[in-house]
Order: C-alpha cells, then sequence, then structure tokens
C-alpha cells in the first residue's frame, strides 16, 4: 500500500493553479508564502466528518468539493478573495480509486475557485478532511459579525432550506419532485461558496456571516456580536415552491449546509442592492427583516413567533 | 451538554499572548492577520489521532501539548519563528474535565513558545486534534530539504531514540530504569521543538528536517531531495547509555516521534558547530555522518549497511 508521502505526493501535488506568491509549496516540512503588501491575511479552519458533515456514501470528489466549498464559504463572509489552503485528510486506508476521485474533485474546486493546495498531511483513522484555508482582504477591508445597527436590512443570498430538504430526500423523509431533488441535492453536494458577493460585502455590509448551521443560529451570531436584535419575515424567507406549498420553513429557518451569505446594509443603500440583483441574477440579495435594538422574533402573518430560544445545528446537542 | 461555540468561548478564547499583528482573533468566520512587511509566512499543518500518534491514554495536557509541538517542530526546521496557529479539535463528548486540561496543556505550550490561537472549530467524533501553523522568516532566509551538497557534515541534536524507547516502555516491551523511563516518557508526551535552533539553521544549514518518523526515513528526504547520498556511523549517534548497552540502535534509527532536527552543515562551519556546542549545552548538535555522491549507509564497525530500503515509521504500510 502506498505510505503517506507517496500518496501526498501522487494525489495532490498539483491541484490548483500555481500562484506566484508561493514560494515553496508542497514536499518540505512546512510551505513558504509571500503576502502582498497592501493585503491581510484572513485565515480560517474547518473539519468535516464522515456521517456527521455528509452521509458516508457521498462520492469522493464531492466531499473534497464540499470541504473546500465550505472553507470558501467563510472566506466570503469575511469580504476575503481566496489565495490558498492546506489539507490534512484522515483515511482508513490508501484506496487509490477514493484518493483520485478526492483529488479530481478538489481540483476542480480549486481551479474553479482559484487557489493553490500548498500544504498538509494525511493519516490513518476514520474518514475526515480538515482544510485550513486563506485569503487577502485590502486593509482593513474585512467584514466581521459585529457592525450590524438598529434599522440595518437583513439581507440573504440565493434560496434557503435546499440543502436540508436534499439531506431529508436523501434519508427518505420527504419525496420530492424529480427536478426539485437535483437541485437539492446539489445544493447539498456543491454548495456554492458566495465568492462573488464579496466586492458587494467589502462595499455596503455593516456585518456579514455564512449560514452553515441554518439561519436562526447564525443570524444570532450577527446579533451577539453587534449587541442588537432583529425580526425576520417568514413571508420574505427565500424558499423553493416546495417549501411554501407544503410550510416547511424550518428547513429554510433552522437547517443547516447552505452557505448562503447572511449580511445586514443600512437602509441608505437600498439603491446598491437593487443594483446588484440587476446585475447578478444568480446570486439575489432578499431583504427578510431588520436589525431592531433588542429581541429576535419572526413575524408569521398576524402571529410573531420568539426566536430567543429557538437555535441552529449544533454538534454537541 | 455545551455547544460547538460554547466549548471555543469557554475553553480556547485566551489561549497564547494577543500579537499585535492579529487584527481579528476567535469569534468570527475567519481571523485576520496583518504579516510584516520584510517577512515571509511559514506554514504547515499536522494532525494527530488518538492510536495513531498518541496512546489513548495520554493526558488530555500531554495531547494539546504535543500537538502544538510537532507543528512547532515543523518550523523549527524550516528556520522560522512561531507566530500563530488555528486548531480543530474532534471529540466524542463535551467533557468539560477534559477540556479544561487540554486548554491548559494548550496554553502552557502556548506561552511556552510564544504564540496565539487565533481561530479554528470542534467536531463530534474519534478523538483527533489538527494544527495549522504559521510562522516567520526573513524574506528568503527559510532552511529547506533540499540544499545539502556532498562533503557536508550531517548533525542532529539532543539524543535519538528516547521517545520510541518511551512508546516501548509504556507497551511494556521493555523495562527502563527509573530515571531513563522519566526521561523517555517526556520525550514521547512533551517532545521539545527546537526552537533555540532557528538562529543557527537560517545563518548556517545548507538543508534541514525534524526527525518525526524516524533518522532513516527523515535523512532520506533531504537525500531524495537534495540528490545526493548520505553515510551515517553508528556509533556517532547520540543515544542514551540503555541504548548503548542494549546495542538497540534501532530506536535511534527507526523510532519516530523525536522531534530533534537532522541538518546539513558545510565541512567549513565546524568552528561555528563547536561554538554553538559551548553555547548551548541543551541543544548540543551532534556530526553523525556526511553528505555523498550517492547511496545510502551505515557504517557500523567494519560492517557497511545498506540503508537504501529501510524506512522510518509509515502510516499506512
Amino acid at each position: 500500500m502506498a505510505n503517506e508521502f507517496a500518496i501526498i505526493e501522487q494525489y495532490f501535488s498539483t491541484i490548483g493553479k500555481p500562484m506566484e506568491d508561493t514560494v515553496l509549496g508542497i514536499g518540505d516540512d512546512a510551505a513558504v508564502v509571500d503576502i502582498p503588501q497592501d493585503q491581510q491575511l484572513v485565515v480560517s479552519m474547518d473539519t468535516l466528518i464522515s456521517g456527521t458533515h455528509f452521509p458516508p456514501d457521498t462520492s469522493p470528489a464531492d466531499i473534497a468539493y464540499k470541504a473546500l466549498a465550505v472553507n470558501l464559504s467563510d472566506l466570503a463572509a469575511m469580504g476575503a478573495s481566496p489565495a490558498w489552503f492546506l489539507l490534512s485528510l484522515t483515511l482508513e486506508e490508501s484506496d487509490d480509486r477514493w484518493l483520485t476521485q478526492f483529488a479530481n474533485g478538489l481540483k476542480q474546486a480549486a481551479d474553479l475557485f482559484g487557489l493553490q493546495l500548498i500544504g498538509g498531511d494525511t493519516c490513518k483513522g476514520k474518514l475526515a478532511i480538515s482544510i485550513q484555508i486563506a485569503g487577502y482582504v485590502p486593509r482593513d477591508r474585512f467584514v466581521t459579525r459585529g457592525g450590524a445597527a438598529v434599522g440595518d436590512i437583513i439581507l440573504v443570498t440565493g434560496e434557503l432550506g435546499n440543502a436540508a430538504l436534499g439531506l431529508a430526500q436523501r434519508k427518505g423523509e420527504v419525496e420530492l419532485p424529480e427536478t426539485l431533488r437535483e437541485r437539492c441535492t446539489l445544493a447539498l453536494n456543491r454548495p456554492q461558496p458566495r465568492l462573488e458577493l464579496v466586492p458587494f460585502l467589502r462595499e455596503c455590509a455593516s456585518s456579514a456571516i455564512d449560514i452553515s448551521d441554518g439561519l436562526v443560529g447564525d443570524l444570532r451570531h450577527i446579533l451577539d456580536a453587534s449587541a442588537c436584535g432583529a425580526r425576520i419575515a417568514r413571508g420574505a424567507l427565500p424558499v423553493n415552491a416546495w417549501i411554501e406549498q407544503h410550510d416547511c420553513y424550518d428547513y429554510a429557518l433552522e437547517g443547516g449546509d447552505d452557505y448562503q451569505i447572511c449580511c445586514t446594509v443600512t437602509a441608505s443603500r437600498l439603491a446598491e442592492i437593487e443594483r446588484w440583483n440587476r446585475e447578478h441574477p444568480d446570486c439575489r440579495l432578499t431583504a427578510i427583516g431588520e436589525i431592531t435594538g433588542s429581541g429576535y422574533s419572526l413575524s408569521d402573518g398576524d402571529q410573531l413567533v420568539d426566536l430567543a430560544q429557538r437555535q441552529g445545528y449544533r454538534h454537541f446537542d
């Protein structure tokens, strides 16, 4: 069986387009990179565990793609552009077919999003993928969770709940029409990190987060960090027609894995939001509510549902 | 049970001394750092899996310390100084006592070696610790595996084989005298990353690697990257008296987990090596052989043992 060094050399030595900032890539004790002088480095790390973050029978290419995409989603939420990443891959065994497919999925995502694999390691154990990602942001132009202010509009990209619905379909909990099934499976396995939104976020957003654990829980992080409240409207949530017809908004409110961006913008930016939507129909922003001084609630027709105790997905609950 | 966000906030929000380069630390989608203008960034990532990289009954504080130390060892081998790190911690369950001890061990190591935890995540699964580490090196002063040249002296720090001997003792394979047992257990659980050697490496070394998988295998990486050979002398290996008396040099040649540095230096630097050893008795360099044009062998008295096919520790064999 191939050993750790052979695996890295064979499958992972040329993933992504070589960056001019990479002084030394894969193959030594560490990689060496230059950081452009006017940029700050934005760094994040996320681990995906088989059975927790993806169904064990997910294809190796989808696992690789998703592992990179969820990390890219963190960069997007900060207003950062991708630069490079490190991979730590834990495998039960060295399986050539699996590794080839995994490396292909990783290469596809790295090429698509324009970043280079510069280092990492492989270990033996239950399947897990740790990726550490780095991106650039012009000095002090990053966006945090902490800048939302009373009166700001709360926006989300795309549709919410599709990934959770895709998982429910996979588990046999729902039966979706065929075209929607494909869309939801794609949302689950091939989430689109919203990197195209980065210029808008840098220019307009007072705060941002990526929705990985469900809207209600993730928006709460913005409220906690910004010391404010929010009211969102159920009727405003961008959901597919099936969720609307079956009245199952919990997929959108509490489902995980959407990797859309939730951000806040002052009301004076309305014209910029409209312009963004005209020019970017594939990354449409929908206003779902506004920032308030305190409280956290969902208006649902005449009712007001308290969200203060509702949670998104939690790994340790 | 505490959730993922509570765990990070409670245990990991203040590990290590805050750096002035940290613009945004733990608590957002990503961290933001400034990189000093005249420095290059050196990055590495290593995962430790319970049962593979440490015995499952290792204390949480030792696990945390070791996870950081092995990553620091990679920085040292590159001639880099520590800056910051990210942690991805996979846990079976959220156990307050375990987490407190783990965080204490991590804090102790971060304080000792002068670097800050700036981000990461926690997941549910079999115990594993991924650390991504970053350090600085003045522009183009890093040391690689690829610069060894014929005639260079091969040096190693400290004693070899102690960690492997500590593991053998733990498994009941050997019975060591009490003082040596302590020394070997410490070598196994609390490896000393050789950061003090960084100035010497930058100044004098033509190549360097840290010995994580055994001397024979790790020196081979230098030979492969430098396209040369080596002859080392068994009698020159720095080992404890027990290994010498019991003639079990395999602990030193092929045992893992030593985290000493193996480096090469041109013979014209002999005076600097002697001066280093006078001034740094705790990080003594021992000459164990020299770089040759081809071949890889160990001289053992009158015999010459071919090392070409001998391996260090491999995870997937």
